[in-house]
């Protein structure tokens, strides 16, 4: 056995235990959402999960991984590694759109949009950048996807959400916006803290190596400050939601963690601890006044994904220009532009397609029965007695 | 430190951490099988699964190991981590009996019947090729266990419905088959998801070392097959469902992921991912048959077990002659024949003498009202009014 | 890429992958309370969980640290990956005392002692061993904290219980002791199966080192003793509450499991398995009777937290002395006696000064309203009828 043969076996053994973190945030997204909606909707939601990952697994291998990196299909094992951390993040990006349209959005049509984001719309973004594309070369920096996973999936989620309209009963006359509670609070919490633990994999893994004294250190800082931030973000989106409502909003709560870690994703290595905790702490501010601000511009996110992981995916990537002295605010800006342009507007165009076709909503009666009855056949909770449907 | 004692470092945390993996699956069986019950039997079944483990892990140690293995007990350190990693093996072959069963099989017989599998039943035929017995020289090939342990688990299950008989209200008059619904989607949903992320460790870990260019590249590969199969078994499964109901049933795409994960599990290293993800499709289309198939014989198995673990586990044994050149069609059909013989027969051996002396069916009333409130006086969800007890 | 090096490298891995485990306990101890308490205090019990692991984090790294271990802040990279192993620790701690204050507490009360306790009384005592303070010096032995972590969450819950009261309605005339069943048993499941894989990086990775053969292979053990005492723990408290209730009572086999790895936590390396085995059937026994004796002095303990990490985490302790030939009964009695003490009059006077100010308890409307719509404004599960309430 040699030196260089253990350090090989040790790399790879660290990226697929990582990609298998990664992999179990698609649980974490399933559990947030499926406890975000109400009951009539979480057995679509947990199908509608469950497809995209394997959607996305499947037309990455088939198209999405050559297109974004230039390589050849990953059999040749030395990339098979790489491959499988790679294809989780693209199931990531999509699992963003799913929380957004949730309790409207048709199947077949979310299913369709899957295909051709993992498959075309995500890779060529990601090359641009991991694929030592233009927005590498101008100096844009993300180190895990603050803006490459999380707010490309935003823009993918706002796009739909523009053409496909608020769920019914969310706004009402004058302004008048109604809470719509999810169903099941353990599974939100369960799902963000699923989320939590992956995203050491996420972030950890993105350092791609950790042998060499430098690859170590960086992916232990890494770890320490992906959790310092979500956890600022958890206690500032507490303190804001109990000075404003005087309550202790859970959702708000789980909401704010969720921002601190993807805020800190754009550069969790440089920052020190204590920088990482305040990077959190603006995060878990910023996450709810845009759940606010978008619910006054009518824009209705069940889960609040694009509050979570645009605004705060955005904010990540400019702060990278207070911790990384190779980053630029210009750069920053410019890769923001590009990339969140990019995919708002193919992202627009294949909904809008859709819409034109084979429509993106679904009936108004489907939604007053709930998805679950009309496309699944199969309720989540069929033994527990509504109060709503009463 | 030596190379060789950083390599032996690295071979035992990867095997550690696959074993840990697998543990994990008890709760994706646990949750699996707690959120296809009705909520009236659900902490007995969740008690069987607790249980079932904790009597795996004892009684292998205790025995079924040195059976396996004939290794000594496995206090010297040195086997530590090898027996941890097999020892949660037998729980898994466990864990699929108690799906299959549940409903109305009596706790304490359950209870038995598990320590005669997992302290000598399992160990014997497990003896045959992975302790390197009579079925390994006849070349059987069967990598992580689609045989040894999945087929296994479902033969044990068979026999056990064949004596148990079906739920009251399953089956009518004519032919007709009534559907039990589980009482709660999303922990089915979990289950699947946590099952997937522990194959990572069931399949991966049975490489059984990492160091070494030709371990390191298998492992990256059998990481990548098992995701690849269970994307593809999930989507075929979900597309033969909706052209035949029309409906995107969550319980179908669940067991069709689950039934790609069991049919690579025979050969995981071997093929392509694109053969593999050819495998999952498979799969998942015969899981969906197989399941229709049971019911049409009145074999009431209210998780889909045998369909999952014993056709998918067949189809995967098979599927090896395809895809590993050392394999031969008839070494795979006398591994088959043996393993499932054996544990099928001397599992209703078990079974029918429980029967003659316990009884293994709950009575008629208990089943009426429940194993919950009967066996453990603890209901599941005591504050949820079921609409199916009013 | 030297020798050196890669050992650094793998070491590092190690402790952040066992971190990450621990990480997770907090989605375990989440799962296992909200299962336990009634639905209208469910929200409550997950954002007490959220937030202290979060103020945890942020107070352990701002003060709690260098108190403990006299390290400057974490920021140099190369403590990095001890400090999040460490704070995980301290959070772990402290969710055992939400559990047993549940359903009662006020939440901000609650939230300023965590910041106290972890930021001060935790890391004082935890310097006395693990700092290399007075009771290393003395012989005290507790290898990954059933006495600096569990017992000493236990004593802090006591001293709150003490001054909390019991919940309304548990406790009648006569002796009476009403059960008052948790809402979702799956949950309590799901959070110990979290809690038992946890476990693994909680005990596996307080070796703090793997390479070297003497390292890896204690590693192994431990991994093996852990599973092995929580599964004897879950078979044996299974057996007394048949033997005595003639019930299978999930939450006692939950209890015997967890009260099984706290025990074997104080010293997993040492025995051979069934020495670990025999320390879990102890523990089983135990958590039971201590449960029963608590609820006849009327200590108002929702989820058998007292009994599971106080009572379970000192008899671990007590049996450091039959497998570790370097511990003494003295030394354990001295070290038990210490930081009971230490850690039980801090918090009662910590806990009672919050009273005479703020209050601790929630006004006995709340209570019966529950936490959950007074205090959170969130209902956990809105559409489900409760068969309580009506």
């Amino acid at each position: 056995m040699s030196v260089s043969e253990l350090s090989y076996a040790l790399d790879t053994f660290y990226l697929l235990i990582s990609a298998a973190l990664v992999m179990w945030m698609a649980a974490g997204f399933s559990m947030l959402e499926a406890g975000l909606v109400r009951s009539k909707n979480t057995t679509e939601i947990l199908v509608k999960n469950i497809l995209l990952y394997a959607i996305a697994c499947t037309s990455f291998l088939l198209i999405g991984y050559q297109l974004m990196y230039g390589q050849p299909e990953p059999g040749g094992h030395a990339p098979a590694a790489n491959f499988f951390f790679q294809v989780v993040f693209v199931a990531t990006a999509m699992s963003i759109v799913s929380g957004a349209v949730a309790e409207r959005m048709k199947l077949t049509s979310f299913l369709l949009f899957t295909i051709i984001l993992t498959a075309v719309i995500y890779p060529i973004e990601g090359h641009w950048t991991w694929g030592g594309g233009f927005l590498a070369q101008a100096g844009f920096i993300d180190f895990a996807g603050s803006g490459i996973v999380h707010m490309a999936g935003a823009g993918a989620a706002l796009a739909g959400v523009l053409l496909l309209g608020p769920r019914h009963g969310k706004y009402g006359q004058q302004g008048r916006v109604y809470a719509i509670p999810g169903a099941n609070m353990p599974l939100a919490a369960l799902g963000t803290l699923i989320l939590w633990m992956g995203w050491f994999g996420f972030n950890g893994g993105s350092q791609l190596q950790i042998t060499g004294m430098a690859n170590t250190n960086a992916v232990a800082s890494i770890f320490v400050n992906t959790n310092a931030a979500a956890a600022t973000g958890a206690i500032s989106a507490y303190l804001l939601t109990r000075l404003v409502w005087k309550k202790a909003d859970l959702t708000m709560i789980l909401n704010g963690a969720l921002a601190g870690l993807v805020a800190i994703t754009a550069e969790p290595a440089a920052p020190s601890p204590a920088v990482a905790s305040l990077i959190g702490v603006g995060a878990g501010l910023l996450v709810v006044l845009a759940i606010i601000a978008l619910d006054r511009m009518r824009l209705d996110d069940p889960v609040g994904a694009i509050s979570v992981h645009g605004v705060a995916g955005c904010y990540g990537l400019l702060c990278v220009v207070l911790t990384n002295p190779e980053a630029s605010l210009l750069a920053q800006l410019y890769g923001i532009g590009v990339i969140f342009g990019w995919v708002f507007i193919t992202s627009l165009a294949v909904w809008w397609t859709l819409k034109k076709t084979l429509g993106i909503r679904i009936p108004a009666e489907a939604e007053y029965v709930g998805a679950d009855v009309t496309d699944c056949g199969v309720e989540a909770y069929p033994e527990f007695v509504s109060s709503r449907s009463s």
